[in-house]
Parts: C-alpha cells; sequence; structure tokens
C-alpha cells in the first residue's frame, strides 16, 4: 500500500483536506419565496444508523412476504442517494483515517457541512481541530427549539455531532457535560452511565449530571410510563432509557419505549415553541445489530426506526412548515441478500428468532457442551437441527471481539441466507428520502455534506456565522500528558492556530506571538521568552516540538484555559 | 424452511403469482401533452447487468481517488432505486423459483412489465407458459427502428428478453433464432457460437443462420474495424464480436470495440429512422466480473458502461424527443465496500491488475508450484508479497466451478479490502437514472416493472394489445420427452391453456375441446377420443398425465405445430 492508514486512532498529520466529491454541493441559498415567513420552518432529521440498501431492501422483503405489507413508510419519500466517506486527511503518505466513515465523521457530515476524520465529533481534521458548528446549534442559537433522540446512547456519536464537539466519540463523559450548556430542549436516549458516577454504576470520574440538568429546568424521565407523563409543559426534558444503550426491540420490556414513542413526546414538547423547531432523531441500533451480523433483529430496529418516521412524517403533514430528512450515516456489517451462490432468502426464519444475539451472551458463554448450544439456538430460533459442526463453530467463536455471539450469528445468518463481510462499516452509498421544502435540495446523488447545506437553508440560518462564533472561543488540540502528569501541545500546530508565526532550524525553533517571541534550543530542550530564560518544559517527541499551556499564554498575551473534560483550550 | 425451493431450473407448479410490491407501479397513461406528436419519442434503456449500489459506489470511489474524476457520468441522472425480486410462483409450499432474481426474470420484469421466474425469458410463470410483449417488440410493431447492444453474448439473458421468448435462457440457439423473425435492426454483441454449428465452431446444431441475415439485409460485422465502417446506409445489422462474451476490458485488442464505441454507431444507423427507435444497451460484463468476484475488472466493465451511457445521453440532449433510463437487473457478488473490520479500501491497488481472472484461467490452471502461483499473481497485479498460505489458497480454488480463479480473486479481494458473499446475485435494490420524459414515471421508490410500463407511456406503445396478439400465436408448455422420443405435455395445464375443461377422478380424466372429448383410463394408460380407442401414447409420470400433441390436435380440432428450437406450440 503507498499510503499507510493508521487506523481509527487519531493519529498523523493531516493538513491537505480532500476535496473530491463535492459535485452535487452546489450552495443553497435560502429564497425569500420558499420560506414562508409567517410561520417558523420546523425540521426533523432521521438517521438509520448503518441502514445501507441492503438494510431497507432486507425490511422491506421481511414485510412483504412475512406481513403481507408491500412497502415501507419510508418507501414513498424516497428521493436519491449520498457518498458517505471519511476525509482520510492524506499528507505525505500518511492517512488519519479511512476512507470508510464511522458515525462520527459521517455525522459531522451531514449535522455540519464539513467533512472529517473518523472519530472526529465536529471538529476540523487538523493537529488543531476546529469546531464545526451542526445545523441543531445554529437553530438553538436562532431561537428555535431542539431535540435529539435516539436508541443509541445519546452520547453516542450520532447525536453528539449535533450539540457537541470532541477530537474523539469516546469522550463521552465530555459530550454530556456539553449538552448540560448546548441548550438542546430534549433528549431522549440510553446512556444514564455518561450522566452519573462510577459510585452510581456510571462511568464519570467527576460528578452526578442529573441534578445540574434538573437545576437548569430538565425533567428527567427513565421510563415509557414517565416518558409518557411528560407534557408539552415540561419544555426542557432528559429521558435516560438504559444505562447503556436502549433495549433492542424483541429484548425490551414494559418500562422501554419505542423510537416512535420517544418520537411522538418529543415532538409534542417541541412543537410547542413558536419559534419553531430542528431535531434528530436517530435508529441507533441497526448498526448495533449490522455489528453483530444479527440479521432478525437489524430488521426489527428498522422497522422500529420505519414506525419512528411514520410519526414524523404523519405530523409534518398534518403540522405544515415541516421538513422531514432521512439518510444514513454509512453501512454496517457488509449486509449481501443472499449467499453461497443460492437465488434465494431464508425470509421465513427471519421471522423465527425470539430475542438479540446480544440477550444471549450470558448463556452463550456458560454454554460447555454442543448440547448446551443446540439447546441455546433451537429455543431462539427454532432451529431444531444444528450440526455438531455449527455448534461447535458457535462454541469456538468467530475469532472476533464478538466471540461466541458472533459464531452464533455467522451459523444462524448462513441459515437465514445472508452475508456479511466483516463486523465494520462499509462504503456503499446510503439513500435520502425526504419529505417537504428540503426534498428539492437533497434529490439525486448527492454527498452528505449537502444535507446540511440544504438543512441550513430551508429553516434560514448561517452555518457558517455560527462556526465562527465557535471558532473563536475553542481550539481542539492533539496533546500529550508526560510523566510528570503535564499536557503538552504540539508547538508548531498550536502556534500557527492562534495566529503565531513559527520558523525552525534543526537546532532552534522560533515561535512569534502578539505576547512574545520563544526561541528553543532543540537540541538542550530549553527555551527563552523575549531572550530570558524559561521555566516551562520542553519536549521532542519523535521531532515534534511540545509545550505546555504556560508558554502559549506568554506567546499570545492571553490566558488560555484547558478544558481537560472536554479536551479543549477556550481562548479569551 | 416451510418453503421448498427446487433452485433455479424449471420445475413444480406455480398457481399464484406474488402480487406484492406494487404499490409504486400505478398505472401511468399517456398523456397527448407529454409526447410531441409532431416528433417521433426514442427510447435509450441501458442495462448495468450486476451493477448493484455497491458496484456503483466502487467505481465512483476508484474515479474519485485514482483518477481525480469526483462523479461518474450517470451521477448527475439518479432518480430512484427498483426493487428486483423474481416471481416465485408459491404453490402449495412449493416454489418456482428463489426470490433473488436472475437476468431473465429481471429482464422480463422491465423489458414486458412482468414479473416471472428466474431463467424465464419473456414468458409467464406457468406450467404452460404465455408470451410477454417487450418493450421493443411493441416498439418495432408500431413502425420504430429497433436495436440491442450488449457486451455479452447478444443471446444472453438481458438482449433476450427484449426480442424472445423461450421457457429456459439456455436456449440461446432458439433465441438467436427467434431474432432472425423479430425485425430487430441492430444486434451488437458476442456470441457468435449460437449463429454458426459445430463444423464453425458454433452451438448449432442445425444450421449457419448468417447467411439468413444477410439474405434478410443485415451486414454482418466482426471486428471493431468493420463496425466503424458500417454506416446509417446499413439499415441492418448484425455485430458479433466474440464466439462467446465480448472481451473484458483489460483483455480487450484492436479488434474489440468498446460498449460506447457499439452505441454510437447503433445510434448512427437508428437514428436514421424517420418513425424514431428504441434500443436497449447492456454492461453485461459488469455482471460477470461480479460473479468471477474480479473486482478491477467489475470496476473497468462499469466504466465502459458510463462512457456508454455518456454517448447515449449526449446523443438525447442533441437530438431532443428521446428518453434515457439506466437500472440494472440486480446486485451480483454480494459486494462489501470494506472487510474484516477495517475501515479502508485498498483503492490503489485497485488500479494495479493488468489483466481480468478470467484471462489467467490458464495459466492458473498449469501453475504446478506455489512459486508459479506467486510468479501470475505478482505479474498481474504488483503483489509482490504472496504468502506461502494465500498461494496455497489459489492452487487448492475456492471451492466452487470459479476453482483457481476463485481462488486468485478470493485472496486479492481480501488485499483490495473488498469482501464478497459468493459468486451468485443478491436482492437489494438497484439504482434508477433517468432522463427526458420518461424521468417523472421512474423516480423515487419503484418495481423494476415500472420501467416497463413507463417505457410504453413515453413512446406511446400498448403492451398489452402487443401482448395479447403474440399470445394468440404461442403457447410454451412443460414437456417431456419418453424413451421413444416422443415429446409429451402436461394434459391438465395444456387443455386449460387451450381453452378446453379438465375432469380427473382418481381412475378416469376427461379432457373436452372444440373438436373432441377425450377420455383417460388413468389405470391402463388409455384413451379413448368421443368414445374410440384412441392411438397416441398415455404416460403417467409422478400422478400427472401426459398426452402428446395429436391428442391436443383432436381436442381442439385444429392443427397445432410443435416448434422443438423454441420449445413452444404454435395455435392456429
Amino acid at each position: 500500500m503507498k499510503k499507510l492508514w493508521k487506523g481509527l486512532a487519531v493519529s498523523g498529520l493531516a493538513l491537505t483536506v480532500v476535496t473530491a466529491g463535492s459535485f452535487a454541493t452546489s450552495k443553497d441559498t435560502v429564497s425569500a419565496k420558499e420560506t414562508k415567513k409567517s410561520q417558523p420552518q420546523n425540521l426533523i432529521v432521521l438517521i438509520g444508523d448503518g441502514m445501507g440498501p441492503a438494510q431497507v431492501s432486507a425490511t422491506r422483503y421481511f414485510q412483504q412476504y412475512e406481513k403481507n405489507i408491500t412497502h415501507l413508510n419510508l418507501d414513498p419519500y424516497y428521493v436519491g442517494q449520498a457518498t458517505t466517506f471519511a476525509d482520510r486527511g492524506e499528507d505525505g503518505g500518511t492517512v488519519v483515517s479511512g476512507v470508510v466513515t464511522d458515525s462520527a465523521s459521517a455525522g459531522t457530515a451531514f449535522a455540519t457541512g464539513h467533512k472529517t476524520y473518523n472519530a472526529g465529533i465536529s471538529v476540523s481534521n487538523e493537529d488543531v481541530s476546529k469546531p464545526f458548528a451542526s445545523i441543531i446549534e445554529a437553530a438553538e442559537a436562532s431561537g428555535k427549539a431542539t431535540g435529539l433522540v435516539t436508541t443509541a446512547r445519546i452520547t453516542h456519536a450520532t447525536p453528539a455531532v449535533y450539540a457537541s464537539h470532541v477530537r474523539s466519540r469516546d469522550n463521552e463523559s465530555a459530550i454530556a457535560s456539553q449538552y448540560l450548556t448546548s441548550g438542546v430542549d430534549v433528549l431522549f436516549g440510553g446512556g444514564e452511565s455518561f450522566f452519573v458516577t462510577k459510585e452510581e454504576k456510571g462511568k464519570r470520574t467527576d460528578k452526578n449530571l442529573l441534578p445540574e440538568f434538573e437545576a437548569k429546568g430538565y425533567t428527567v424521565v427513565k421510563t415509557a410510563q414517565s416518558l409518557k407523563a411528560l407534557s408539552s409543559k415540561n419544555t426542557k426534558a432528559l429521558g435516560l432509557f438504559g444505562s447503556s444503550h436502549v433495549a433492542y426491540v424483541p429484548d425490551r420490556t414494559a418500562e422501554t419505549p419505542s423510537l416512535a414513542q420517544m418520537t411522538s413526546k418529543a415532538l409534542e414538547i417541541l412543537s410547542a415553541d413558536k419559534n419553531g423547531f430542528v431535531m434528530m432523531i436517530e435508529g441507533g441500533r441497526i448498526d448495533h445489530a449490522g455489528h453483530a451480523n444479527d440479521l432478525p433483529t437489524m430488521v426489527q430496529e428498522t422497522l422500529d426506526f420505519d414506525a419512528a418516521f411514520k410519526t414524523a412524517i404523519d405530523f409534518a403533514k398534518k403540522q405544515g412548515n415541516t421538513s422531514v430528512i432521512v439518510t444514513a450515516d454509512h453501512e454496517t456489517g457488509g449486509l449481501s441478500l443472499s449467499r453461497d451462490n443460492i437465488y434465494e432468502m431464508n425470509i421465513d426464519l427471519w421471522d423465527k428468532q425470539k430475542h438479540s444475539s446480544e440477550y444471549l451472551i450470558g448463556s452463550l458463554n456458560d454454554a460447555k457442551t454442543l448440547a448446551d448450544v443446540k439447546k441455546i439456538v433451537a429455543d431462539n430460533t427454532g432451529i431444531n437441527d444444528l450440526s455438531d459442526e455449527e455448534a461447535q463453530l458457535i462454541l469456538d467463536g468467530d475469532g472476533s471481539s464478538y466471540n461466541r455471539e458472533g459464531g452464533y450469528n455467522a451459523v444462524v445468518s448462513k441459515r437465514l441466507l445472508v452475508g456479511w463481510s466483516g463486523h465494520g462499516h462499509s462504503a456503499v452509498d446510503v439513500g435520502v428520502w425526504a419529505y417537504g421544502p428540503i426534498a428539492d435540495k437533497v434529490k439525486g446523488q448527492i454527498d452528505n455534506t449537502q444535507i446540511a447545506k440544504a438543512a441550513a437553508a430551508v429553516i434560514g440560518v448561517d452555518l457558517d456565522k455560527v462556526t465562527a462564533a465557535m471558532q473563536a472561543k475553542y481550539v481542539y488540540p492533539k496533546f500529550k500528558i508526560n510523566r510528570d502528569k503535564e499536557v503538552l501541545y504540539p508547538a508548531k500546530a498550536l502556534t500557527l492556530a492562534l495566529n503565531g508565526k513559527y520558523q525552525a532550524s534543526s537546532s532552534i525553533a522560533t515561535l512569534s506571538g502578539k505576547g512574545a517571541t520563544i526561541t528553543v534550543d532543540l537540541g538542550a530542550s530549553t527555551a527563552k521568552v523575549n531572550g530570558k530564560a524559561a521555566s516551562f518544559t520542553v519536549e521532542l517527541d519523535n521531532g515534534t516540538l511540545y509545550l505546555p499551556l504556560a508558554a502559549f499564554n506568554q506567546l499570545t498575551g492571553t490566558t488560555l484555559e484547558w478544558d481537560s473534560l472536554s479536551e479543549r483550550i477556550q481562548l479569551k
């Protein structure tokens, strides 16, 4: 391979941005005629996470052959398809991420209109990243009500790109904290663990956020029953329906709301705002079932999403002034509808599975014998003739982190007559469905960035303006923490990001800013500020000079603040 | 499995037709306003055989990352997607074919507007099939010029559905013979072997068809040079650019025309007709490369198709009065763009392969050692570090009929970072692209049958009327040939198809027609015609009564003729 790909982790240099694929993203501007000035424009974005073309076809076939329903609720609104590629950030033979997108990169594209690297949450693909404003943030700034609804953790990548900015999607505690100041009115999903501390069976190391949400006026609900009890009087609501993700459809209890129920309640609350609203609704676990290669659960999750779409489209048609746009971030699993040269699918069997494969993990891990495995499979699928070879494959696991669950799905998928190419994402284009004023702006073959641009046009907000305000406030640098637990930043990249100048020879680096000129002796690892010896740490790591915040405070003549939770520098 | 699927072969009963999936196929009627009566309407149908969503995305990525071309010629014309399912013909727990379509079934759908079973060439899914008229046949009947252009054999399923009718796509000699009387003016593709006899290195057992084509006014050409020499004065032309399929793009010589060259010449000839024209252009080998799992060749074939589309769309824009519609019959290979949990594709390596894997079959079969295999792979792909394990996989073959070629593609595809689910088709929906008056009739989520209906509407022909005329002329029964080489037909199905009556008890069957009443003693296997002992054969096979044509001649009082080549009965 000419290009070395360093994997999903954020690393390497990224100075050149891929500009290809933008042919269909010509600027849409708001036409005064298009927006009825008298009434506020609403926007509902629905994201089927991992819902590629085969996922949609599979779900339609399931309905067609098992339920005698010839089409999905989505079908009449199909308008085109979108490319999804991530910004590799190619530079000098090294790339930051693969071209096959993750949810963070794709989400950043359709939420903000900008491509980025895999794992980036609405920040640019640079050593010192800049934040990009999302359509939800721009709507919030314009006075509209806003909401995020998902079956994944509410801190997961897809909702996160709409109301937070971090270099790494894994920093879900920071994402939860940023939601607190985001102004987003309705937050429904799973992920309580990133709102509460380890003592409360959560993941946070700092504090329980729920009292702070309540102090800000949020009603916190945790069950379908308490969700139902909310009314439009609860103008701010935080619904957390699971410690991690909301349970899969086949595994839900009476306490678990469906995505349609969450959607319906969110619409009730948000539509009471006289300025209109923007909300995002994610079918977040179509992706998870795809990763696990659990087709029957994936179909159920897609139907759950399609039912939420029906709730949204029924509202839009009744209400008017509402655009609905639906897409996926990417395909998950490399799903193929048929396999092994057989021109058939065993759709009857898709309808037999009682629980998700995730639900079986405990019992599969406890299984000791082939007979144990055969009983688990028979009980869950009705497959009563599992061979010893098939059972052994499950006992052995599939060699991935999915282990016996992966083995179970490999064996069952062969019976279902569907194929998978692994447990990751794929780069096939994804469908776009739309209704209302946005529809004409997203039809045909588009890039996913066009969705943010079209959304901004129909609700009449300026994403660039909101982005500029954010970029004046924060930068998101790469950093390292040394043995003395000091936080150090790449000197050249941060100097340039702070509008300073950086010059370097093999022995001396000179940093010039409004506050001072810093000279670094690269050999001795010492620095001088305006000619006087500096007290701050100087480190070289693989040829890259790192300096602490103290250096940049002097360089800029300001007091910069390091937000260690969100891993960003607040500019003054 | 509740339903027993008997495979691709034509077998079993098929009395119930699946009627699901027709939500988007509401009738389109010709509006006088839509067709400019003063000028004839032209129609160009382009079929990317096996060109599913991932095939299109892959080809665009190839252009984007290797050629710095951000979009395909097709991209600006994307309007929707189509379902492709075959008619299973479910009946009493037995189905005729799988739901995953082949080219014959899908082609019948978009050429005639009717679903059928896999392998059926524009005939219905019944024990005694009826022919369905195609858009080409209807255009021919209306006086337009017509053409079929493909890189596959011209007798292959996709062109065949437009101008022939047989129960089995494998009957390519009959398809070639039916072309002779079809009236189709331009036939360009491969497949000379089905026009000439075994003595002439062909497949026919009867005669060389080429003199008959010439006698009908066709100029026969066999090279790119002689193709180029044709002009619009050659109003009828048969181009056969290969004994079997036209060579793959990477394996072509100067004598092999590209699909764009064939398209251009066909347009030159057909557009000279004052009544307008209808033509079908197939990228026939996208599918073949998909079956083989040869991604680099598949990309090249898709680009060849995209270039032919450019020729067609440029013509349509210049000429006016021309609709262009593009789709695929199905996806081939279960292609996935990424694999093995890696979020990247090795697109650089896609650009390195010199020849198709098909081209390597001879040398792969001759290989004796791991070193032999490594040299073949290195010479063709530039992969110089093939492991012993990889080379052994190739030597061992992949266990399919693709054998070492399959092994080669399995090993190389892993390096290319793409996945396949087998060597067959899959059921994912396929893209639809359109330009001109047809575009509004095929946008959104449609079924592939809608394409024929929309085509008929824009060129102003009545498919039902042409179909009725055909059905008055031919039926296509299942049949068997007994030990005495007599052709026998299923008595009940053929009686009913010939508008007779059929009654049966466990011992006696009674057939009544306009000519006679036939009574069959099922125990003795004897028959009486109007009470007198009959001389014709009576056979029971697995409970089904079979009778020869003589019986049906008497039953109907007509002289039916058995066309043994096309395996059909000509009605009088």
